[in-house]
């Protein structure tokens, strides 16, 4: 899984019926260790949203099959936020806490 | 899942019976945050279209076994076009409107 | 999937079963909108072929699961040649046509 | 699979119920070739212990659907750390022990 | 696929139960037409040993789900080697010959 940023949204009116119902999301993936930096040769993706998140947030990301294994099945994705950060602890550093 | 930008078209007449009756298109993936220019790192692939998408649209493909989700079961591709984007917004700023 | 050229062979007698009658070609990924060179930051690769393809050929490569979609269930493998590329374009341009 | 350290833990309440009773940990990618220097343009990520393993522990991750595989099939992730490292052996060079 | 050499081997005591009896061996990517030098962009990483290899030698390795399709479908890898290489050939160019 990864970090990532919300960052923006995606809307389509032509797409695929599995689509339906779910808010695309556009994902910055950020690197944990470097103070939430763009992480190093990602770029910005687009995910479903299954934990209620919105724009601004810290959140998780899973990619690949894993984005569909929970009540997602059905859904043609390969990016899915599945958790809001509340805080990132790197060591005895204190890397983020939700505002 | 990516934005992306549909560049062309592959013909090809020697395949698997599987990729019969689908369009191959090339595309070129973008990144959402900086402009749509071209995505960092990514350099362009082939895509199956289930969205009736057309030459220089701005799309939304998946990547992997989720391009199989949603009756393209037993097509043997690892990208799909799955929706066709009609606006992207990056925080409140309007990043693409579909002319 | 992305677009490659078959630039050799590989040969192997001590092997899993399951590629036991498969060629094991050597592919070049190639960038279908920079006049068919290297494609960026991907290197060559090992693919088992499914469409009669030989040296030099331009081809269409599955890459991961969809390697194995199409009759080749039982292969280990995470990469398939599946179709030979007659032609390319790229907007209004013939980017490749087969010779 | 990959090398790498335990650098750091994620907090987070808002999750889907897939996620609940496990620890996720950042994990920095080593290579193992460079004296377990940062691996070569991957950044940092997180996954499931399924290992028991503690902050700054080298460990072993597995990534995509290979994560779910053991004992986690509905957890929705995509990496999973299933071995802690005890020594890593390079030729004839000790590369690293386990104090 | 992807040629390699075996280069190193990790050790584990603590470990899912699925790793138990594979050899975890370290794997440095080759690029089969730059004169097997390291691949662009891809460090090094841990597969398990499905066809008996040796430290040095040069091996074909399968990554993803393809890892788990011929007799290993429990072990939680993404990565196995499932061929030794004997040759390889680029072009009319004996690129490598098992000694």
């Amino acid at each position: 899984m990864e970090i990532g940023r919300v960052v923006g949204t995606v809307v389509s009116t032509i797409k695929l019926d599995g689509l339906t119902s779910y808010k695309l999301l556009i994902v910055t993936p950020l690197s944990a260790t470097k103070e939430l930096t763009a992480a190093e040769g990602r770029d910005d993706y687009v995910a479903i949203d299954l934990a209620g998140s919105g724009e601004g947030e810290i959140v998780l990301v899973t990619r690949g099959s894993a984005a569909r294994v929970s009540g997602a099945t059905d859904v043609p994705t390969d990016a899915a936020i599945i958790a809001i950060v509340d805080t990132i602890q790197i060591g005895t550093r204190n890397a983020y806490s939700k505002p």
